[in-house]
């Protein structure tokens, strides 16, 4: 007969029996041993700020109810929220064959990362002295959000290539390096960083980019099949991108100021991003042949005008200014998607999966630039005396700091942000190379097959219609089998 | 010649004539008829309440305008729309051939039930006794949203296996029976219950399992390869998780008291979703071969935590009592997929398609638990002396009321809501068992063709390939056909 | 040997040699050119506004920070942003080809239109004349938003048919034109119209289908295959419609008064999109042969009830009220899909892709009638002296205007709104039928391949299968391949 279905394709011989993903011990291990060390460390150090203690009825004294914290800035962690499980989550299901992986191991690193974050960051930043308590409230939620940012922006640059135990191992570190690096730019350096050019985008961008050189994979493009889209995940992904483009504007103004802060870190990058767009469709076609645009440029590139403008939302950078940091940035990190990134991969050995260079790395540094510049200009002309001090915090140890100091102190941020990144990175790569966390062979990089169970899609069929179509006809390159069939002597 | 296209498959023999599943005539009718009723009760009893009226130019002396309930609840109310609609609706995608029922029929109960739901809840809760009229605000169509939830969980266990009408019926009857269970349990027992673990998770849980109990059909698994998912309809439900879980902070706060009770009831929400996340990781990956995730677990399970603190989410549960619940959640309701389910299906007769059981039911049941002890625990000490006043409303009638007294009548509305989900699925079971729903046979099950246009994918000549294939083979038993062909005599 | 793959097409003989949908030029430069002429035009004319603006710290004197009209207006600005990125988006997805286009040209131009509309918008109304400036805060933005939406509906009739730059020059027209018609309509005639229904859909819906009256495609039938849907790109259209409907009544309120307009504007439009469910599910069902209900009519009619009631959102329209409204949208939008779409292109030459007829320009129509009434209907009762002239905004010069007379202003204004529809979308059609647009072909209509780098999804190969078996068989009529190969002498 000439068809002959359910044929195991083993004899593909591709399965590297030197690594083993199986994870039934070490994810549920490590999972349900941190998440009992969170209940204790919550135990003993967190509580409810006054603000969302019951108290609050008492000690509110004449403030009325709306002005607690939580109507000043819960729609816009909500919508923080929606861009950092949907938005980097969607973004991530690009892959023909690893959109379980994108969207799902995304879910779990965030979901640990926010527990982790309010414990690193409220030491650092919410102890209440008097008794050792860290108080929470709706800011401490956002700025968790801001913190498991960085590490799901590193994740952008290993997608595919780890397993849910190294991402796990990742979170934990890149949580407490940034909320280190975010203590040392917030507090001691004495930056501005509402959007988190430098702190968030900077720091996870080259931090996903030395870890991904450190777990260099030279032989990967083996399993180059698998590295691209299908026509629905293109789609897919649309969903993430367009709920990052649409909040962004939330993203930066989640944390700035009350009252025109946040109205202007609003507007500043709204602006930005609309910029973007145009000079992303703009470049994207005029680089392919035929002028045909590319989903990748459009998934991605148009929102690094969102990042730039990050540092200098909520300054006085002017609309028209705004619309120049997008209008830049979306040619640059097209640019990135055509030319540096195939660079780095060939001649720097950094395997760069979403681009994150072009979207994070590259667009938070110029951020940090155009912060710093903008804050050196700051007059009390522009933002009227009080408004100068309220925006850049001009208060108790800080009252006689000038704008063109601070510049310095941003452009200073700035470089702890890439040391912290770099540093960081390379750390956790050595960590991370060790042969004990079920990281998938090169041929089962992009699959979801390595951990997840999978559905048999009726589609599997028609490979095999192919495959043995094309054995007939003696055409054994150009198979390109569906999925792949794992052998089943590797589990 | 080998191939014949188009080939008929009624030579299949899936045909059960004993089932009409032809709505045209009962769903327009019953449609127009019921909205027709609505436009004539809404035009006897449901006004625009002060805040939403335009005497409240007037009336409002010296209230500011940002002080209008709607500026309090409108965020909320809006991610609570997102989750009935978009949340469950698209978390019941995930069948392969039913996604259109899914997201399509959750939106058809769920715009008639908001209808059926202001007015039953009027009645009981918002009637203006000096004019005989319902006075409508964002709070009641907030509360409309969260008496529709209850039917639409319902729908979950029922998924695949009933009509539209019955569908109808079914939220007519699961709205009524809500409004006067709610009414017993918060105005005659005075229990509270924000998030509505018992109000509607417990009720509408038993509610669908009651009634899918009374419409067991024992010979559905012949159907079954249309109960699993597709690579892609997994994704689709993913979207669903990912609303559910971002918006339950939303969900638990929405109705909670102005200020530090919308406040703590957020955060109580967030960190519990949060800590279930991770051991629902490790439960759905201890319990498969090789340790592989499965989606239905993470579909699911991680959801489980919201609903578990719905009941203590405004009370002082601590952030780390939150992590403790949603630790026990991810753990109890995966082991419920894992185990429960199937025990369920073969001894107890109840197929619960969606596994609402785990998702809702038995965490609904933990949550009233859970909020008896809490509120049996509290005091002055923790909550202030107002703050305890506000929290559990010990105003009026109740002023003398004690938190351990409260305790108890938590347990009470535990019970009157179990009673009303099991005795209301059973009566209105006895109803959807009539003859005359136009409900799809076994064969039907599953299947959008019942009652959706279904466009002609081109992955339809697939199967029939693989059939000719086969028949070469004289392999019949392997056949999977993508999508049935219906017999045409059978409409 | 019986198959052979990868065998070109090109024997099919659809090109058309007359059409070069090459934009690698064109695009490019328009982009460019267009984003800097924004950022000088920005740079000279468009500055922050008083609440926007750091001044305000010290400007806001009593006010609370909560009192910024960001508070009042961010949420529902925000669901707006979803409803033009991601409603108006992924609601164009649902041709079975076309899905990076509907989600990718909606998001460019939307991003493009929305900077234009600033000016545009700005020159007529927020022009501060003491220095020239236009001073923008997050209700300008609210209002390009609107703009914007114009001119996607626009693009609903065109969807598949047009190039980007064709698109691009539709906007840029469409702006100008709304921008002139809305200052005649709001300042000039002082009509009310919060939600749009005149101004907004009466406009874009009849703006689009003169364009498409314009350019109307005699033998487009013959790509007609590609004119449909497939499982799941209905599945992700209904993305776009649920965000649609669950926040037309943020849409509706965003820009409506302070306090009870929002309130009152957001319950009346939630309650006419509910009933408009209703009637469409009853209406689909009722034209389908077995009662089966067309996913066309769920994913728009549904949607019909929210144009409808755009107007009068902030009058005392009374909640029975919008349900009429809404239940007479739904049949008279579902009745559209099924009589009059295929009439229109059959006698009027004007196809609609979307049908935009039915589901902007009809209930954008029937909206301002209804305004038009209910506006004549307004007394000091219902309203409250004050109530009457907030809602009308009966100052100043207009402080003498009585309800009746604001009822003719009202008809006037939707007359306007017609003409400036049908005119404009006359003129601009001519300039897009000139040769230089980039257009695509008939046989490329309706087929992201003309713009887009399109992945080689493992499906193409099924076509090709089917081709041969059929070529076998002689049986060439029934072919229908799954995406056309383009000639690659076209390019």
């Amino acid at each position: 007969t000439i068809f002959t279905f359910q044929r195991p394709l083993n004899s593909f011989g591709m399965c590297d029996r030197t690594k083993n993903t199986n994870i039934r011990l070490s994810l549920p291990a490590v999972c349900v041993v941190w998440e009992i060390a969170m209940i204790i460390l919550f135990g003993v150090f967190i509580r409810y700020n006054w603000e969302s203690d019951a108290h609050w009825a008492e000690s509110k004294h004449n403030l009325s109810d709306i002005e607690n914290d939580f109507y000043y800035r819960y729609p816009s962690f909500q919508d923080v929220h929606v861009m950092i499980f949907v938005g980097f989550g969607f973004l991530m299901t690009f892959l023909k064959r690893y959109s379980f992986g994108g969207v799902g191991f995304n879910f779990l690193i965030a979901a640990f990362g926010i527990q982790w974050a309010l414990l690193m960051q409220g030491w650092f930043g919410s102890l209440d002295y008097s008794d050792g308590k860290i108080k929470v409230g709706v800011e401490n939620f956002i700025n968790a959000d801001f913190c498991v940012a960085g590490c799901l922006i590193a994740y952008g640059a290993l997608l595919g290539k780890v397993s849910p135990v190294q991402l796990l191992v990742l979170t934990l570190f890149g949580v407490t390096l940034y909320a280190v690096e975010e203590h040392i730019i917030i507090k001691i350096i004495h930056a501005r960083d509402a959007g988190g050019s430098m702190v968030i985008h900077t720091f996870g961008g080259y931090y996903g980019l030395a870890i991904s050189w450190m777990l260099y994979r030279p032989n990967l493009d083996q399993s180059s099949r698998l590295q691209g889209s299908k026509y629905h995940s293109d789609v897919f992904a649309m969903i993430g991108t367009l709920f990052l483009w649409m909040f962004w504007p939330s993203f930066n103004s989640a944390i700035a100021g009350h009252g025109d802060g946040q109205h202007r870190a609003f507007i500043n990058t709204y602006l930005s991003l609309a910029a973007t767009v145009l000079t992303t469709f703009a470049l994207s076609s005029l680089f392919q042949k035929h002028g045909k645009l590319d989903m990748v440029h459009i998934q991605n590139s148009t929102l690094a005008g969102g990042v730039a403008v990050g540092t200098a939302a909520e300054f006085m950078l002017t609309p028209y200014g705004s619309l120049i940091v997008g209008f830049c940035c979306g040619v640059l990190s097209t640019l990135g998607y055509v030319f540096i990134t195939p660079f780095l991969e060939k001649h720097m050995k950094i395997q760069d999966t979403c681009g994150i260079h072009n979207l994070h790395a590259m667009p938070g540094f110029l951020g940090g630039v155009v912060g710093a510049i903008t804050a050196a200009a700051a007059s009390d002309t522009v933002y009227s005396h009080e408004g100068l001090v309220n925006t850049f915090d001009f208060k108790d140890e800080f009252k006689d700091m000038v704008p063109t100091v601070q510049g310095g102190h941003q452009a200073g941020a700035l470089c702890v942000a890439l040391i912290f990144g770099i540093g960081g990175g390379i750390l956790v790569g050595a960590v991370l190379r060790l042969p004990i966390w079920g990281d998938p062979a090169d041929d089962n990089c992009f699959d979801d097959e390595a951990y997840w169970e999978v559905p048999d899609d009726e589609e599997n069929i028609i490979p095999n219609i192919q495959y043995n179509n094309h054995m007939q006809n003696k055409d054994v390159e150009t198979i390109k089998p569906h999925r792949r069939k794992r052998c089943s002597r590797c589990f």
